[in-house]
């Protein structure tokens, strides 16, 4: 099991959580690439934290928001949503590259995350940067939601998926996360997060807001970075794992 | 002997100069990279429009200003500006090759290459991030005044430099540019700009602003395309040298 | 009769539009306030020839969106939109004072001009920002489409609205905008043009796009000044208007 | 005597220092306008926050420069400066009295502060923008180090200054402050400088770094906000003064 995390999220003189706490935890960093946050500085040395204790780097590409930390969902041009995503992440993987790594996977971030696990026009916009930067045939994985608009245009255009959970979020009967302004949306206690992640790997399933229980076959963890307490979930979630005798490492 | 000039300046609704029309003209690209000019989608119609004609893409990094067109110098710190000019580096060659083609060579604008042609410190920032993106013994070439600082540090490094020559701007006896704000410092006839781009060419000299004659020596003329009548004055200079019997191309 | 027109809307080098041919015609003048075009200096320079000339100054507030020149809708939380909206307004009317003049009505623009004519949440939020700047008592006239969401929700705030027609857009029989990605839906023919506007301000009607007739009440006819041969069409909107014995004069 | 501090330096999710610490301490507030530090939302808030505590509000004006947090000199022609100036005070002013409150004074933020004191070209380029806002005679007040170009140029043209001085620098036997990158520049202990402060306010004097006094008269100390640590000195400062009876109150 992978567990990637959001990383390299400040600007100019600003932070946005322990990014080297995270760094010895997580196997996968999704990397701000400068659109939502992450200036060219921050970047070079997220990836040179990343490089050294082996974790691997992904391209965390964005709408071009630093006010809404790209959280805002926008109504971007396909042609031009294409190659916002590939300046992002050519310009990471050549950062990458300068400090002994590379990008090896594509994670889009805040509400292009959510647009394109839902709209097949601005998936394909995302598709095409990616097969643009490398050819279909070796082109970078993209982590994304199982199901999701942006999983079935990736496998049209043969591009490989990643599947994904969230530990700390509530499922709906269906497999799909609850929205955050629902109550119980997001879970706080570390134990109980743990707890999750570790069924979600060994058995593949997660008990649901409604108290049953749906499948969630995924390849990596999604923990947060950037909340008081995420760190100490994180490092709870990976003891877990390792307690349960889950392997934890890299997909990319 | 080489042309080029700058393209690719506009960003989202604006757009400067005439730039299918230079493409056609000249034989390097310098192409701006999004931190004074370019964005995403303009690279990569600008990257395509070059890869289509033959023309080499070199790219045109700059100080963060939009606002100012990286026409105003800043101080900045040499670990950041070094990150920042990679950054754009890398943007842009991974845009290029998405079109076929790939950066071939750097080009300082506006501030960043006043500063960098005095100012060691800035220079090595620069060089440093050329030498990020590929080792020294492969590293790209810069384009430059000769005798600049920038030529300097490089050529500590192992980083080849190219000399460039300005036909429409007056040299002093020593060889340098009069300062824009001189009287007589730009040149706008179309056929004097030509004839002194020949004997740049042919002689290797140029007719001081005090009338004598100063050693130019360069491999790459440039010509400008931001104001009215520059691409006339291009369409001169490159039709003069054909006409002398100097062979135009890429030097890269 | 008023005639407005979007002015000031270069960005540091760049440049939209003649806004000074467009300054000569015009009445009223949607000044750009820097969100998605408009510099400070441009806004001062552009306030300063409004003044000279005796054309009203608006604050033509958007979204913040430079790349996408305040083009794309954008989900901005309503607190967030208001207060961008608010800032926006006092700058331009801090600077259209330091030139003798005032800020005397709000048009917002681009998307968020499209957005807030549908959607009473964004609508509310503009309005808030004009409450927010001076008491609806004596807050500024919104320039929007008649029966627009923007027109509901200021009336219900006690802030006046001012309708305004297009003379170069395509109308339903419904008397909403024909989108324009339909063919016909934007007329290029001065004459055309200029007939239609003397219409729309002597009948209060024009001819659909399906032949038929749709009243148009409105004080203020927009002009267009960013695309070749706009300047050629506000001069025969506004000659035609004067031929007919209309009163051509700001509405604020 | 006035304690002012920086305030509102955030921007978009990133925040800097305890806001709500600090304006329960000082009793004049620079609130970042958006150019270095501050999006809307941030200043409407902070203005609100400061408005409820009756501190007095002053514009932070700073270079146009995000990713540098307007701590890189920049070469801003004068004329540009002075409207970016006037647009960041003319937005402030307005957000503020949205809130009940106003701009009661200047004050010139990081590169933009040490330039004004030593360049009297952008000087008078910021002195400019403060009478465009208001007429000489009733002119905002510039905080600002006594003796500095800043001081003499609002001199010549009638606007009031305001001399402060820093409890947590150290001096030369000049009066200036010793550059922050020699040791001993930035004193950490919170006794050690409420005694300075003490001392600045009641004999208007200071030990210097070798060990002499100077004469420091000044009506404002600056406190900082934004380092670890600095809240608990913004209060022993206070607290020191209250306790040797100096009157604690904004001199706007």
């Amino acid at each position: 099991m992978d567990l990637n995390a959001d990383l390299g999220e400040g600007y100019g003189i600003w932070r946005l959580g322990d990014d080297l706490a995270l760094l010895d935890l997580v196997t996968s960093a999704n990397v701000a690439c400068g659109f939502h946050a992450g200036d060219p500085l921050i970047i070079r040395r997220t990836c040179a934290a990343a490089v050294d204790r082996g974790v691997a780097i992904g391209a965390q590409v964005s709408y071009r928001d630093l006010a809404g930390f790209g959280r805002r969902e926008m109504e971007v041009d396909p042609e031009e949503l294409c190659s916002d995503v590939l300046y992002q992440l050519a310009a990471l993987d050549g950062m990458a590259r300068s400090m002994g790594g590379r990008v090896s996977y594509v994670k889009p971030h805040g509400a292009l995350y959510n647009r394109a696990c839902r709209d097949e026009e601005q998936a394909e916009a995302v598709v095409a940067a990616v097969t643009a930067f490398t050819p279909a045939a070796s082109a970078l994985p993209i982590l994304t939601l199982p199901g999701s608009a942006l999983a079935r245009v990736a496998g049209r255009h043969g591009v490989p998926t990643v599947a994904e959970c969230f530990a700390d979020r509530a499922y709906t009967p269906e497999g799909t996360l609850v929205p955050r302004r629902r109550p119980g949306a997001v879970l706080h206690d570390p134990d109980e997060v743990a707890a999750r992640a570790v069924r979600m790997a060994v058995e593949g399933v997660v008990t649901t807001i409604e108290g049953g229980e749906v499948r969630v076959g995924a390849r990596s963890v999604c923990v947060h970075g950037d909340t008081p307490g995420s760190v100490r979930i994180a490092r709870a979630v990976r003891q877990a794992l390792l307690d349960a005798g889950v392997v934890v490492g890299p997909f990319a």
